[in-house]
C-alpha cells in the first residue's frame, strides 16, 4: 500500500501509543488499533489491560459487557475473561474447557500514555518502547505536557511523511507559522533512528524565539530537527536555540508526536509539548498546546486530502520526489525493511 | 458466508413473509427481498401480488409507475405488465411481442402475512408454509396479535442463533427479562424442525407467570421452548405453564418471530405474539406486544453490533461455541443442507 | 460496464464540456471529469487553463494552493507549475529537475462553455467540436441561453438513453408535458452523428406552439429531433414549426444537453435552450430556462433511480427492447466503436 510496496500496510512488533493515561480507568473502554478492536480497563490495583474487542464465542463487541473485579464479562451470553485472557465463567455449563480463552495485549504505562504490543507477544520487551528522553518525555531537567489525542482520516505514513519535510511550514502554515527554511538539511541515520537537522546560525533574537526567551540578548543559532524514534513517535524539535559564537544553550522545545494506525487509513494523533526551560511556566504551556493544536489542524485538513486522493488512485500514480523528501524517504525504507523482517518471523532490531 | 459455508447466503425455495397484510392495498409498495427488488400490491378483488420491481425495458423501479386495474403501468415509457407478469401494452407501438414479460412471484396471505416464494416457482406448494398452528397463529383456541414490522441491519442467521439460544436472556436482557435460564436444555430435530426446550418445575406462581395468571395458585411447572419451523419462521415459546404434579394446563404464551433476508447484511423481522389463555384481554395484548417490543429493541442493538464484527472480519474468525449452541448449530447445519441441495436443484423437504 | 461492454466507461478522445464559462476566473476551481481530478483557472489574459488537480509530488489537491500570474502554486510545498505544465520553482532548492512537470489539458472556449480534451493531447483538434452551429449554439440568426450546470448521479449513457427515445415524455413527464408521441420515428446516421426525427403534420395553432407564436394562424407541421452530436451534446429539438402546405418555416427550438460523464457513475449536465424566432423576448427565455429545468428535474428523478438499478444489478441483467429504442441502441453501438477505436490507439473519426 502507498508509500509501501504491495500489501505491506504497518509494522507491528512495536509499542504503540494506545490511549493517554487518563483514558483509562474502571470502565470498558474501546479502541481499533492496527485494524484489531480492543478492549481496555484498569485493574482494581489500576493496572492497565487490553484484552481482544470482541468475544470470541459470538461476536459482540466486549466494549457492551460489564467489568467484575479484574475481569470482564461479556453482554452477550455473559462469559467471563480475566485480565489474562482466560476464561474462568460460562453462565450456561458449569465447567469451562481449558483451552477457551480471548486474547490478551502486552501494555505498558510510560509518561502519560498507555503502550500496547500488537505484534508478537513474545518480542515485547519493555527495553523495545522508543526513546522518550530524547524527547523530553518524563526525563530530568525537562517539562512535557500532553495535547490529549486528535483522531485524523489519512494513513499514518502521511503524517510521517509531513513530520519529517519540514519545508512544507511556509505553506501549510502560512498563517500560523510561515517561516520557510531555507537551510540545507542534514540527514542521518542511527540504531534504526534518522535525523533531518537544520542550522542557522547568527539570528538575531526575535519573533518566536523571543517569545520563548524573553530575556536572551542574541544573536543565537536556531537548530530545527525532525528525529523519527520509530513508527508510532516523532519528535519535531525546534528550535534548540544555543548563543552564538560560545553555544551557551539558552533552550530547547519538542514538538511530539505520538502516531498510531488506526486503520490502513486513519490514525490515532497523540501531541504533546516539552522543554527545558520555564519549567513551572503554566501559562508558556498552555500557549504551546494551543499553538500545537492550530498548527495541527492544518496539517490534519491538508493530510485527509491526500488520503482521498492515494485512496481513490490506489498505488498506481507516481510521485516526483525532490531533496527535502531524503529525511521522509529513508523513513519509508526502515518501514518497510521492519514489514518485510515481520514477514520472514524475524525481529527487526537494527 | 459465516456462519455457512462459502458463497452460501439464504435458502430460496421457501416460503418468506413479505409483508403484513396491512402493509398491502390498492397502491405501489416495494420491499426487497433476498436481494431481489419486488414490486407489491392487490388485485381489484383484494388478492396479492408480487411481481419484479424493475422494469425489464429500462430498469426504472415499477413502485414509480401507476396501477391500472390488475396491471402496473411503468412510469419510463409506460409498458403495462399484468398481474401475472405477461405486458399486454407498449405505447410506443402497436404490437407487443409475444415473449415480453417480467417475472411474477407466488404469494400467498396466511394469518396476517403476505408470504412469497422466492425460489423456483415450480416448487412453491402451499403445503410448504411453515406450521404456523404450532406458534398459535390463526389455531383454534388461540389469540395471536402482530407487532408489525422492524427492520434489522444485520444477517437473518445472527437473529436465529440469538433465538436459538436463550441463554442471552439474562445479559442482553437484564433490564426487561433478566432471569437466568440454568436448566439444561434438551434439543430434538424432526421433520427439518429443531426444537430447544428446558423445563424448570415447582416454581412458585410469581413473577411474570403471576402476571399472566393471577389467579393460579402455584406451584407450576414452566417451559421456555425455541422451536425452528422453517429458515423464516422462530416460535420462542414460554413459559408453557402446567400445575406442578397433575400437569394440568394453565396457559402457553410464545413471541413469534417472522424473519426475511432483505439483503445478505438485512432482515426485515416480523415479531407476534400469541396465547391460548385470556384470548379476549386486549390489555394484556397491548402489554405482551410492548414487551416484546422492549426486549427486540435491546436484540437488535447487539445484533447490529455482532453484524459489525462479522462483516469485517468476513470468514476469517473463528468461534468458540459451547453446549448452549447446540440448538443454533443443529439449525445452522439444517439451513447449510438447503442450500447445499438448491444448488443441486433438488427440492429439500426432509 | 452497461450499456457497453465490459471494461468500456466514456470515450476520451473528445471534447467535452468541462464548466461554464463564467465558473472560470482568476481563482483555482476544481472539477472531476472522465474520473480525473482537473484545476481551472484563466491566465491572467482571460485564457482558460486545466491542470492535473494533483500535486505530482505529494498529492495535495492543486486547488488547496494558490494562483501566481498565469502559474499555480501548490499548498503542501509551494512548488509551482505553468500553465503549460512545467515545474519551474521548489522552494526547497534552487534548481528544478528539467523533467519535472504536471499534466496540462487541451483547452477551448465556445460558446459559452469551456471544452476540454481528456485522451491523447495530439488528437485535439479544435475541428472535432461537435457541431454547434446544428443546436443553434452562437449560429447567425439563432439565439441561445445557457442553463448553467446540474450535477446528476447517473452514468452518461443513461441520458444519452434518455434524450434519444422522447417516447418516455407522455410518463416521466405527464405533469410538464405529458404530450404522447405516437408518430413512428425516422432514424438516420451519418459522419457519426444520430437522428431521431418524429413528424405530425396539420396539427391546429395551439398548446405549446400557440404559446411559442401567437399569432400563427396554423395548421402547422410540427417534428421533433433527436441529435446525437457527440458523446458530449445531444440536440432535443422541437416544436421545429413549418405552415401546413406550404412548408413556410415558423420557428426552431432547440433543448441542447452537454454531457460530460463526472465518474462512471455521475454526469456534469449542462443545459441550454436555442431559437430562431423572437430573439429578443427575454422573457421567453427566462420561460423556456424555466420550463427546461422543471422537466429536467423529472428526469433526473427518474435517471437517478435506474443507476441505482444498474449498479447494484451489475452486468448481469438482460433487458428488452423496442422499436422506440431504435435510435438509442445506435447510439450505444457509436460509443462502442469509439471506445474500441481508442483501444486501438487509432482515432475514431467516422
Amino acid at each position: 500500500m502507498y508509500p509501501f510496496e504491495d500489501g505491506q500496510t504497518f509494522p507491528r512488533n512495536h509499542w504503540y501509543i494506545a490511549a493517554c493515561s487518563h483514558e483509562l480507568g474502571r470502565a470498558l473502554f474501546e479502541r481499533t488499533i492496527l485494524e484489531e478492536r480492543l478492549v481496555f480497563y484498569r485493574k482494581e490495583d489500576g493496572t492497565p489491560v487490553a484484552l481482544d474487542g470482541i468475544c470470541p464465542h459470538r461476536n459482540l463487541p466486549m466494549a457492551q459487557g460489564m467489568l467484575e473485579g479484574d475481569a470482564v464479562r461479556c453482554g452477550y451470553h455473559g462469559f467471563r475473561f480475566e485480565a489474562d485472557g482466560r476464561c474462568t465463567n460460562i453462565p450456561s455449563q458449569s465447567a469451562v474447557p481449558a483451552s477457551f480463552a480471548t486474547r490478551s495485549y502486552p501494555v505498558l504505562e510510560r509518561w502519560q500514555w498507555i503502550w500496547v504490543w500488537m505484534g508478537d507477544p513474545a518480542q515485547a520487551d519493555p527495553a523495545l518502547l522508543p526513546d522518550m528522553d530524547v524527547a523530553g518525555l518524563g526525563a530530568p531537567g525537562w517539562r512535557a505536557d500532553s495535547n490529549g489525542v486528535v483522531h485524523l482520516k489519512s494513513r499514518f505514513s502521511l503524517l510521517i511523511d509531513n513530520l519529517m519535510d519540514l519545508s512544507h511550514i511556509a505553506f501549510v502554515h502560512v498563517k500560523t507559522i510561515g517561516k520557510q527554511l531555507t537551510e540545507a538539511a542534514e540527514v542521518t541515520e542511527e540504531n534504526g533512528r534518522v535525523h533531518v537537522i537544520r542550522c542557522t546560525p547568527d539570528q538575531p533574537a526575535e519573533g518566536f524565539h523571543r517569545f520563548l526567551h524573553p530575556r536572551c540578548p542574541g544573536p543565537v543559532d536556531l537548530t530545527t530537527r525532525s528525529d523519527f524514534l520509530g513508527p508510532g513517535l516523532i519528535c519535531a524539535g525546534g528550535p534548540y536555540s544555543v548563543m552564538s559564537g560560545t553555544g551557551e544553550p539558552v533552550g530547547r522545545l519538542n514538538f511530539v508526536h505520538g502516531l498510531t494506525p488506526e486503520t490502513r487509513h486513519s490514525t490515532h494523533y497523540f501531541p504533546a509539548v516539552s522543554r527545558d526551560f520555564r519549567l513551572d511556566d503554566d501559562g508558556l504551556s498552555q500557549a504551546l498546546l494551543g499553538k500545537e493544536r492550530s498548527v495541527l489542524a492544518e496539517d490534519i485538513a491538508a493530510l485527509e486530502q491526500v488520503e482521498i486522493v492515494v485512496q481513490r488512485q490506489g498505488d498506481t500514480r507516481r510521485e516526483l520526489s525532490v531533496l527535502a523528501d531524503a529525511g521522509a524517504i529513508r523513513v519509508r525504507r526502515r518501514l518497510i525493511a521492519m514489514m518485510k523482517a515481520e514477514l520472514q518471523g524475524a525481529p527487526d532490531l537494527s
